[in-house]
């Protein structure tokens, strides 16, 4: 790996304060070389689901070799674990709380270790309130110039790594019911019915008094009318033509949406 | 053209979720070296107007080679074009829809493609709902690192580029009335009445109940006060000093302005 | 110093217009290797007291010869002066209304200028309300370069730099009296007093009908209790487990907040 690397930054800390440009800050002090990208500091406060979903989903998209840098970090200070973890395509670095959990669901890790070694920290006495800039973005901006998992701390068994109590969806005689496990800033509700499930078939989605029709995109419909379509992301979502389904629809967080196929 | 150039990114994605920062992994999967300059990802949802005044206002500040992705798409998916879009300065990328047009109509194109190579798009499969990632980034890393705007696809008349039905201002015979053609982040009240047509000239604006002066600077004004000026994007605005001239004068997009000679 | 510094952005821009993008091209045309990081663009607008706060509180995080370039900027084109100024670690640049002088407080100046010769502006003629583009974004971009400082304009007394008037804590017989200096972005309420009076001592903070135990960090508290503790800036301040201290507790910024010795 060389100096060239790109670390990604993902937390709940806003734009309204500096504390991800201190981060940046220490990255720039360890590698001056490594280009940081932004994935979003807008996960809602703590929302570690939230924050799993969107590193999953961002994952895929960047070059071999990446750090990517998670901060959602209600437990920081007390006894949870900060770890950094090895995969085939990249690296993850954040607390051990679940935020990872969606990307090593569908990545296998390689390795792990518990952040216990102060060599790579910022600082030897770090802050209680703030791991990520004293020891997440330190680590990041060390893996990214090439330093070795190992010399970072602890192994851990992989199999001992927190994971998030995701809901599954269902089928049923009828079709399938899922979950909504995120809405985007657009108000779409995005299920966590898979997408493969329902292409080249019929259906609809049924809510309590309203069917919403399925359709390849959002402007076949017309303005202000919802529909059902396979997302960017591969999930089955809701979009309202020119809208917000979130509003229009009433749903929030693990909602319930029931898939019926049709004849 | 040197691989050391830049591309802004323009959208109405907002900061909340992760698809600017996907369109950046993507960038750097295709060209490492390639600097992203953010323009801002807080259109309003949609707005192919605001979009372009803001695209327009960016336009002449970038570097020579610049490439501009811009994504205000509620047609995204539809029969809707993609094009990119060779000027003497720079490059534009984005979809047809008018969102370019701002630029078009003060910096005139040499050549125009539809986006129909799918060579130098992320995926030959792209999403339904998010060309951004999957054709725009793509093809905007692609034009940054020296790559033909002719192998991009289609060549089209420049004269069939989508317009934006844009109002004009009108002369009259006591002044010039305008309309806002956009507001600003601290209320402040963009017309579109250029600057040079009232400078080193005497006039106030005059609005139902109301006539506010014009000065050279917000901070002439007493605090919480009115004050006509020339703004820094060249145009005729209305601000507040210290406050929110949206706020207080009830103005809103389109609404008309009106400028009187003072003898 | 090498072109491959360092510029730090701080502002009340937001992030709804290009103002900020536009500020990075000017710089880009100067300095095309300079590394641009937001510290942040939504200070509240024209809070000139946040400005200095935050940009105190970022500062010590970067490398040598970072350049911090501030725009809080209610006096724009007024006769308040636009300064740049040599400290032993970097540059400030930025007008000279308070906004810089917390970082001045702890870390003394070298030396500074008024910003005069437009030589080393985007434009001899700069826009009235923009000096963030035509003055500081390209004095920063030259001084990134290795322009000398004293190239920039008129040396100016440090003892003549504004000051903000900051309300200072007092020792009690019983405690410390101290003030909210800023809020952040988690309802987090951050005190001027520092965590090094308090630190190893019994206390507990003291509100109207209301006391509030010290601890080590946020997640000893219990979900939705507040708690004082040091915070990673290194001032006592008083956050809610998981929620908001704003909120919950009803106090503003410049509130007093005290400090209860405890036997």
């Amino acid at each position: 790996m060389s100096n060239q690397n790109i670390i990604t930054l993902l937390s709940d800390f806003g734009s309204q304060d500096v504390y991800v440009g201190v981060m940046k800050g220490v990255i720039a002090q360890i590698n001056h070389q490594v280009k940081v990208i932004d994935l979003t500091h807008h996960i809602p406060p703590q929302n570690i689901l939230a924050g799993s979903f969107c590193l999953l989903n961002a994952y895929p998209y960047f070059p071999m070799g990446t750090v990517h840098v998670a901060v959602i970090d209600p437990g920081v200070g007390s006894q949870r674990r900060g770890v950094a973890i090895k995969l085939a395509h990249g690296y993850l670095v954040g607390p051990d709380n679940g935020l990872l959990s969606g990307v090593l669901e569908l990545f296998p890790p390689i390795a792990a270790v518990e952040l216990t070694n102060p060599d790579y920290w910022r600082t030897p006495q770090p802050s209680n309130t703030f791991h990520g800039r004293d020891i997440f973005a330190a680590v990041g901006a060390h893996l990214s110039k090439g330093v070795f998992l190992h010399k970072l701390g602890t192994p851990i068994e992989l199999t001992n790594l927190v994971n998030l109590p995701i809901p599954e969806y269902q089928l049923t005689a009828t079709g399938i019911i899922g979950y909504i496990q995120y809405i985007d800033h657009f108000g779409n509700l995005i299920t966590n019915i898979p997408g493969e499930l329902v292409a080249k078939k019929n259906w609809f989605v049924k809510l309590e008094n309203l069917t919403i029709p399925h359709d390849q995109t959002y402007s076949n419909a017309e303005l202000g009318v919802s529909v059902a379509l396979i997302g960017s992301h591969g999930w089955v979502e809701i979009a309202v033509n020119s809208g917000n389904a979130q509003f229009s629809l009433q749903l929030n967080w693990l909602d319930p949406v029931e898939i019926v196929w049709e004849n």
